[in-house]
């Protein structure tokens, strides 16, 4: 069988079970934001890893060296941001091909450093080595979390509000402006690739959350909202009604749908890479914790409700009621 | 300046001062085998990763994906064993060209699996995509050791013993073989290949030197003794004397020389991946921790001694006395 007929998913279902070996403390392995593993009854360890490779997840020309090290950094801390983890060390493997110099894979680190400074995370160690053709980048993350307020994806509960950190759709855009590159006013052009090769990660969205005890289960939306909504619903074993209408769209966002005349939804519910949180929210706390966020300086916005009845449905503008099958990236599938 | 005029050690001194933000509780960062921080008086955290790329440190065709796995996951283990610690949990991210399927990946797992479960190591989590060109695996193992058994490179003491773990040049011996076949009987080349493909991490090795008290600094030999020793020596501010007399060699190491009528010494001193321990005894306590590594199983093997002139000697079977350059493996310099 070929991976991309299995997807990456449905391998990491088959490989799971091989897996876990010692598991006296182990609290998630395979299958979340991060693994979770217990140190004391005060403190989890998390850890996390994300792989990047030259022409799979990225051109070189698309940004500068240092913009590439804050993102791989960032993607990271978008995991520990999830599970409402404090960040603490980071550890960057780095396979580099003959045609990048020194120069270039300072400004690399440098990039990275500087991410870094912002959420006193260290730079503590990796490999690294050459390769013959693509540029190959692992960044592994740990953080800590207090096993009180840890949000996993599976605990979402019915009647939950689904609720996101930020806008969505405007990485998918700006990675459509990179792919096919248009004659698009640069006050449109620009705050959306700007959001794709230089994400934030939501990590004071993730503390006031997860210091919230309201949020039932949590995810970034690395893959898009549809796949990411969909590990949501699958591992916690609800189903999900989100609403055209509350989905969060940046007004480049929209200026550039009408300018490419097509229907931004796509980017919303397919594009990934937004980096923005997916928080399930217990009703009558909304409004606590939206209080919350705006007091640490942000906007919680409510865009559905978690249901018992599994499948995800959306209800448009128009009132119709259609279902969504999750299809966010899966770099086996296309 | 181009990274091979720099070399990856030259670089990582230059990246160093960059990394370290939040230096607290860091008690060794990048340039250690393992970053080291202390969660507690009683508890060190060790983490480190290995990246191995197709082609620049394997070819798929030289071992089965069980092996392969195996040993991205042994290199790994070995670096915590040079720490004295006790590995706990691994995180694999593996980026995979077309052209393997899944029951080769599986395959790999399972390889990882096996070896984890001798170690009772848990596989829990990482990331999987695809690759264009070459295999990518990337594996991090965390640990952890207590602050009075944690051994680093750069404590050696003037007079201390220099022992090693297990025998030296074998693993390179078997890499020659690989690259260029020749028709040596199996006897020979099967061990030789076998310690290649499929290293031993010296856990219960790095746990004896640890407990003994006795040992001031360790490192495991992954690029070759004399850049190892190097590396202890450089970062230990001493100098080394090694005595060719005493190196251990393998009978099959000793037979392949004979046979294609080389020194087996270059294989021995810069050959790399041999994967066992160098160790810095203090001389007083050197019976103690042999008697402790022979009832542990295994055998500590004296080598030379360290002496506070800085440089490394060999001083060879005939007594004449050579400097020893450090050369063992750097990527970007091959």
């Amino acid at each position: 069988m070929k991976m991309k007929d299995l997807g990456e998913f449905g391998f990491i279902d088959r490989i799971a079970p091989l897996c876990k070996i010692n598991s006296g403390d182990v609290i998630r392995g395979i299958g979340d934001d991060c693994s979770v593993v217990s140190l004391s009854p005060d403190l989890y360890l998390l850890v996390t890893t994300d792989l990047l490779i030259e022409r799979v997840h990225f051109l070189v020309d698309w940004q500068s060296a240092h913009t590439l090290g804050g993102k791989a950094l960032a993607v990271n801390l978008s995991d520990i941001a999830a599970c409402g983890g404090i960040p603490r060390d980071a550890f960057v493997s780095i396979a580099v091909p003959d045609r990048l110099n020194v120069d270039w894979l300072e400004d690399f680190y440098r990039g990275m450093a500087d991410l870094a400074d912002k959420f006193k995370v260290n730079i503590l160690g990796g490999d690294t080595t050459r390769s013959l053709t693509d540029l190959v980048i692992n960044v592994v993350v740990t953080g800590f979390s207090n096993p009180k307020e840890t949000l996993f994806r599976n605990e979402a509960q019915p009647e939950d509000i689904i609720a996101v950190s930020g806008p969505l759709g405007n990485s998918a855009a700006g990675l459509e402006l990179l792919l096919n590159p248009r004659p698009i006013p640069d006050t449109i052009a620009s705050p959306l690739i700007y959001a794709h090769i230089s994400p934030r990660p939501h990590l004071t969205e993730g503390r006031t959350l997860a210091k919230s005890h309201a949020c039932n289960a949590a995810i970034d939306i690395s893959d898009g909202l549809s796949s990411d909504l969909g590990h949501v619903c699958k591992q916690s074993g609800v189903g999900a009604i989100i609403f055209e209408e509350k989905l969060p769209l940046s007004e480049p966002l929209i200026k550039l749908a009408r300018e490419l005349t097509v229907d931004p939804l796509d980017w919303v519910l397919n594009g990934g890479e937004d980096y923005v949180l997916l928080a399930s929210i217990r009703p009558d706390q909304l409004t606590d914790v939206m209080r919350a966020a705006a007091s640490d300086g942000w906007e919680l916005i409510e865009i559905g409700k978690f249901v018992s009845t599994p499948g995800i449905k959306l209800v448009r503008a128009s009132g119709e009621t259609t279902a969504i099958v999750p299809r966010g990236w899966d770099h086996f599938k296309y």
